[in-house]
């Protein structure tokens, strides 16, 4: 049983595809965690089928999601981060421009009644205003949480690299504490969209589990000269290896996988040509994380780790930074 | 009106989005000609919704796109190219190997009973059988059809090179009326997922004519060095540029258009690097046909003309070098 007296903060990861809450207790020590298939996607498309006008939607998935918590909890913060910050969101919390330190105090978080007089703290995104500009929503609070896990990496000044795998996928440069600049990675969303709806899904049947072998493979005709073009040109042969007996049905996925993820690691690398690739830290899920740590070995990038539950952790640790921790506790 | 006594051939451009029927008198002349977007895809879908098998829902098909024809010319010839003749079709006509020979006389055409005794003949696609491989059907006798449209190209020895536009593209190396080898694209098919499901659909708004600066600003990215990696990478612009106020929404589709073709154009003009590119003819629809050129013109490619109605002449070759057209007149 969850020991709900001891919650200080419910903390919310909320993205494109899903939503993940969190009851945390001292220290930032997890009580009790869920994850719906509430991300803004789905509760825009629950807007518009049942004609709800999109803040009711929000509130609805909010009730479904941790409706409980909060009504049990009524002086307990509620803190958030991710796509529900977003023009697609419940409320927009404006970008902070990079470089962004991620330490600051003066972080202004968005507020959105959710009942019962309390209110949903949304931490904003972090805006790189290059030529192709680029967003983040989450992945901010990841990289503050994985900093917060490792002191040892948080102090150097060497620059290190961050990837957060999903939906879209970013890659981002920190030092110390601040991030400098990052790129997305429209590749998860595409890998879903091509799985499901194009000629590639005709051939493609569920495997049991991970083809590695057909993953594996994938990532390395991305790496090889003949598929050092861009994705739209290879994944064809997700289709026409089949067609010619060189590929099982059931490895079309993984392949198909192997190749895009391939493909975007290729095109990221190109910027360090002819330098070192700096330390790796992979924030995603269990599955997401070992295919790209398996196609970053593939590519040779020496000095990557894995870690889960960035996420959380950065939620505590902006709850703490910006005093939401001690206001309850008056 | 019709004169239906004309008529010699009954010739089907049947591809993966849409079915083109063409009604042909002497000499290939089109005397009547229509389309359905009853492309496989279309007809995969209606036999699972229906719980049809797969041949009743193509003779379905068939009836709504030329029954009246078939019917009226019980002795009429029926041909067919495109993706009709794949796994996915109604007869899985057997490639034939590339360097493919377009104007061979030993041309097996597979066929499927249509109704009224009458046959369905169905042209074989090309497979190139290279590490990645690549398959087309229908693409080959459009080109045939170009090169028959155009006999001082036609007699040239020199490489020429065409390209397909479509839902998956085709780049062709072609020497006299031989296909050398081919490249497909599948950037159609993705432009198209990407702008009705993905992300990117949520800031896009339908704009009244093609926007060609949104457009062209795409290709010039792609072509930049910034642009220049794999599409997954920079297609997350359309929505940033949007996020920034640097993007108008209805821009957005014609930004992305131009964008996944330039990305297209770079990775296939690789190949020509240090050599002059081809002369290349263009052979789609109107739409398509201006999009690439333009996207050429910005990448400096120069002898670049454009084709239309290759299939139609394509398919009235065929059926006269394999005989068709005697038989039924015999």
């Amino acid at each position: 049983m969850t020991n709900m007296a001891e919650a200080q903060l419910i903390a919310l990861d909320w993205g494109t595809t899903s939503a993940r809450a969190y009851l945390m207790g001292r220290g930032g020590e997890i009580l009790a965690e869920r994850s719906k298939p509430l991300g803004i996607m789905q509760v825009n498309r629950n807007a518009e089928e049942k004609s709800l006008v999109l803040e009711v939607a929000f509130g609805a998935a909010f009730e479904e999601l941790c409706g409980d918590w909060s009504e049990t909890l009524p002086l307990t913060p509620i803190i958030a981060c991710g796509m529900v910050g977003s023009r697609q969101g419940w409320i927009e919390a404006a970008y902070r421009p990079a470089p962004a330190d991620l330490s600051t105090q003066n972080l202004e978080l968005a507020t959105v009644e959710v009942g019962h007089g309390q209110r949903l703290h949304v931490i904003p995104g972090v805006l790189d205003s290059k030529e192709l500009p680029d967003v983040m929503r989450g992945e901010e609070t990841q990289i503050l949480g994985a900093l917060d896990l490792d002191t040892e990496q948080c102090d150097s000044e060497d620059e290190q690299l961050f990837l957060l795998p999903g939906t879209h996928s970013k890659w981002v440069r920190v030092k110390g504490q601040t991030i400098i600049d990052f790129s997305t990675s429209m590749t998860g969303e595409t890998f879903a969209l091509l799985s499901k709806y194009s000629i590639l899904s005709k051939l493609m049947d569920p495997a049991t589990d991970e083809n590695w072998n057909a993953f594996d493979r994938g990532v390395r005709v991305s790496r090889s000269s003949t598929g050092s073009v861009d994705v739209m040109l290879t994944a064809f042969s997700a289709r026409t290896l089949v067609l010619t007996g060189r590929l099982e049905r059931t490895e079309v996925s993984d392949y198909l996988s192997g190749l895009m993820i391939g493909s975007e690691i290729r095109s990221v690398l190109e910027r360090w040509k002819d330098r070192e690739v700096p330390a790796l830290t992979i924030c995603g899920n269990q599955e997401l994380n070992k295919r790209y740590a398996r196609a970053l070995a593939i590519f040779d990038v020496q000095r990557v780790r894995e870690l889960q539950g960035t996420a959380a952790r950065g939620l505590w640790s902006v709850a703490s930074t910006v005093g939401l921790l001690q206001a309850s506790s008056v």
